[in-house]
């Protein structure tokens, strides 16, 4: 993909971080084994424009589009991608924030976002309501300045840790229409965390469900309007699903590279394994496909960028393919490793772990079937 | 993609001729089964400027990027894959010459070629050497003021019908560099053709031998200098590629409309075919590899209009990756069509047909894998 | 799979058959370009017992079981799969007779049928009634001593060839329940053919629509009772599912066959092709591939054998998984032959496409896997 | 696969003993986090006959056949994979001993062997000796009454825990002829072990290099003559091929249940998972996958116990392919499990994990397709 000056400035920038900030950090501190979100990383990473990406600039945000967005994500990535996964998150939130708060709230939480002094995460899946996101069961009731909000949420990356929580919540019927967003701050009467969850992957970020027992929210907290909650969590999940499809595209080229070395060192019969044909055979259709995933997740992420009527379904196409594409390449590039590649002591493990998961949240990829097919049902 | 103004067309010029033109002719004149190669068609594409599409104006040509080629290729072989794979090896050997031919070969070739008045053929593969295409046994020596051609060349498009072959033989040593290109007429003495092969698809066009036996050719007919014929073999099979690359676009883009169709209209278990989950399901993934295919063509197409040194990789990357996931496109829509998918009054099986050999010739898939790895290699 | 030592004999007279009888007269007389139904060679297939394999022995039928069924289509197929796969319906016509029929039925339309003398198709498709069988429209009424049936059955093979028909009609109300098989002779006044469909692959067997208006078919030819033609319609498509699926592994075996000889004897780059690892590998992917298939044939049959519970669910995985993976096998081989493998004059490409339609008759697999699927979920 | 009285009641006991004493404390004690074998596990395992499955009845094996020990793996490792991988392991060094070895060897070794009071480690992979196993450098050279050993081996199952250790050294010139196998006891001197190596799954098991400085071994601890080594270590490995392949067929169709079960439970859009037809084709293509790769595993068993000389190639052919599918299904499953799929407290992602594995060790399927190839290209 030919990218303009500032996109490859942007791209150094955030290689560079990745390969001096987080690759051998994320070895030497163990980030998956310890579990352990390096906010200290995280913080630098903001000073250089990766907290607020696609923020506004007038509050701190570095004002890009999701173009370069999906460049930088994809660069973080390379150098770890849980927790470049945890910083595309947070992203989606300072992003809605921006978009559908007023100034009061963009004023009030945006600026320390964008620095990630604060954290935020996204708090829509239910333990009822996974694909099916519109039949979420929380409820919010306006009582005086107050809204009270009942119910739990699922798999929420950063639960726990974050300080500022995007919820959805039912204010009024069944169905999408019914659903309102609201600001939550950490230390919210009657917001609690359940147990970290125990998972194959994206161990550099803590899960855990958030719970919510007559939480009370002020009323100020309240993103937009009542109702419109719903439709602003699937606008942010567009972008969101770009950022993951990147974050993918990191782990797939990270492990691309990572072959092309080892079977460059690596001998067997006196010959590199890089000289032997299924070798090179392997490797040029892992490139053949991590470059049409890449297409695809730009191809999506300037259709968002100019707002286009078809960007959803772009956006569910390019996250089904290159998050399907890129774990598979992350898993032939550990089968390229042999028996290395099922130590730790190699990262390419890692980036199989960390990415399969991507197949799964922000709705599955059987989800972005649903989506895509729904276009093309609809328009025939 | 998104397109230019101009792109967009004469995308709509080619989808109109192909749906006007071809299609209906394809079927009602079964150009498939009498193998018949349409010259009058051929003519009226011609007209509209799609004999030398990226050939110069001044020769009347054109004068469009390979972009433009390869939008208006995809849109045409909706309408006939076999008869637009034709008009693109037409449009490779018209621009080898455009591009390596002195002033004397353009003036006196060209305008007739990019009016389709004269045809031409591409004249490489011989019977021992295909994938080696630079092993090749063809010899040509000068005497006086000729060559005398000796060899027969394998599979060549058109053969027997075209009025100009651009045929490439050994003036020199061993190797790449001792091979030279020549413009060799239809009644040149000492040329002649095999019987006509018959062939799963591609069979509006004629398959032939070129046979040269002590074949003489006048020494002006040499394109560009003694030794840099298998240079210009390769250049215009890079964009040859990328033409090919997109007539499987196309036919895998009509196959994605007659699927859509056939399971709209069709109903079975009293339901409409595209109500069924994974008839929705298969049609997404179709659609998603589908654009995945288009983006690497177009991507390509734009390197090559760059001369990026990159574009002989990525040509054989996206010739790679879109003929072998539009045949699976075709080959789906075969299945979604049950048994009329078999018939040979509905085209989708001739799309799978027509675009099964893509993965064969202008260098084979496992050859594109072998150029895309020496590139992955090196660069190591 | 370990063979009995009658196993090992009829293996070897069938594919002896397949040798000198079949494959070369199949590319000789161009069986799949003249669309001409080879009778002698079937008659002669029958003079060795292949007409009525599974048929009892007081009616000249050869008596096996269905495994030793399987290991015969399979070797026959090698010859040729089209013809082998018209005498496989045949024989499901002919074993529904002898399992179904009464006693006169059996002694007037056996004999003359288990030594092909005539010629017995299936009629169960609809053509607004495919994969919803059970809907079918086609009526039976009962008038006298005569039925009288409208209505017309499409892809019928043999259709307008063959001299018994066994058709399935409504006799009752809406469902399964409300079939009945009938025995139809091609002279029953009322009774006549649509043309003969073009199809991509099975050419030496004609497929025509079977229609009938007002047609006349005496009530003693009943298979039967009233209400049963489901039953018996589906208990023969189990075998037919295995028999055609051991077409396929006839396709398979001898595309590997081919495929191992082409790249033993073709050289490039001045290496044997089956000296290339990729080629190596590809063969070693579909030898596995192949062997697999044939276990799941041969299990499918042995349970047949058996009469277990779970052999309808066994055939359908069978025929599924057969299907598919013979026709990747040989899709491979033709890739495996390059531009040869696209030529007629090759066996190759009729492996692939005869075998193309294996994945949509007797139930398209979809259908298969709808099967497999009712049985899993239902046990659980 | 049909199984005889016998097969089926130890496929019963083994069956319960992974329901009942494996797969709950597998979770419960959290065997893959805390990394522990289970040494009591494994002697209650042996109490059942588990310990020595195939080693003679006289020194207290089981003596049972190649596919009786299929069925019985398959059985054990639904509970666990990792640990029934590792009993296995020390199955094939006590058949090893219990077929190469002499009476003496015999005697000492395997009552404690079979009992799993002791256990045993194979040894035969290095760091610069992996696929090419035959290039082995460690030496051993005999002085007096012992060997010297020199060298280490890499990936040791077991390795630091075991208390016997069949050892592949070279005590001859190059290649495999130069290469015995010895016996070596974990207090020898000059044995030592590396440090535990962190692995992606196969954690109840420990993994360590093994390393060997002037390590002594008594001489009468060489297995065979010297110069054996190497065919006895491939023998060993056409069973253990065998072993592992069933352990992922255990994997499989625990994975396919838990899919099963899961789907029937969890509701999305009111409706069961399993009702979904996406859902159901998935579950069908496992189903089928699963039952193919069964029947590859038992019929190389089969072959193995009939001393077969097709053997070694269907041994990697089973191992190729049930290994690849069964993965795939594994992952599958846990795609079926959406986001609890990724949690530690669902055990698909540890199927998934441990079978990963099993794609490399006894051989990568890139060597597997190297065997079957070798078999393929000679035969031809």
């Amino acid at each position: 993909m030919r990218c303009t000056e500032e996109q490859r400035e942007y791209l150094s920038l955030a290689r560079d971080f990745a390969d001096n900030e987080m690759a051998p950090k994320m070895l030497e501190a163990s980030w998956d084994e310890h579990e352990a979100l390096p906010v200290d990383v995280l913080q630098k990473a903001a000073a250089l424009g990766f907290g607020g990406v696609y923020v506004s600039e007038d509050v701190g945000g570095t004002g890009l589009g999701r173009l370069e967005t999906s460049v930088i994500f994809e660069a973080l990535a390379t150098g770890c991608v849980s927790t470049t996964a945890y910083i595309s998150i947070h992203n989606m939130c300072a992003w809605m924030i921006d978009t559908f708060g007023n100034e009061e709230q963009r004023r009030h939480y945006l600026p320390s976002l964008v620095s990630m002094k604060t954290l935020a995460s996204y708090c829509l899946t239910e333990p009822g309501a996974g694909s099916d996101a519109a039949s979420l069961a929380t409820t919010a009731v306006r009582k005086g300045d107050h809204y009270i909000l009942n119910g739990s949420k699922a798999f929420i990356s950063g639960g726990g840790h974050s300080d500022v929580y995007v919820i959805m919540a039912r204010t009024g019927g069944a169905g999408p229409k019914g659903i309102s967003a609201f600001i939550v701050e950490k230390d919210a009467p009657g917001l609690s965390f359940g147990k970290k969850e125990r998972k194959v992957g994206w161990n550099s970020q803590p899960t855990r469900a958030v719970i919510m027992e007559d939480c009370q929210v002020p009323a100020r907290n309240l993103l937009g309007a009542e109702g419109q909650g719903f439709q602003f969590a699937m606008k942010g999940l567009d972008g969101g699903r770009v950022n993951i499809a990147s974050c993918s595209l990191g782990a797939a080229q990270a492990s691309l590279e990572a072959a092309l070395e080892h079977t460059r060192v690596r001998k067997q019969f006196n010959t590199s394994l890089n000289q032997f044909q299924y070798t090179q055979f392997e490797m040029a259709e892992m490139a053949a496909n991590l470059n049409a995933s890449r297409l695809m997740v730009r191809e999506a992420a300037r259709l968002l960028d100019e707002q286009s009527p078809m960007a959803t379904s772009y956006c569910a196409m390019a996250k089904l393919f290159a998050t399907d594409q890129c774990f598979k390449i992350c898993n032939q590039a550990l089968q390229l490793h042999g028996g290395y590649g099922y130590l730790k002591d190699y990262p390419v493990q890692q980036w199989m772990r960390d990415s399969r998961v991507h197949q799964i949240l922000e709705g599955t990829n059987e989800i972005m079937r649903m989506i895509v097919a729904r276009e093309l049902v609809r328009l025939e």
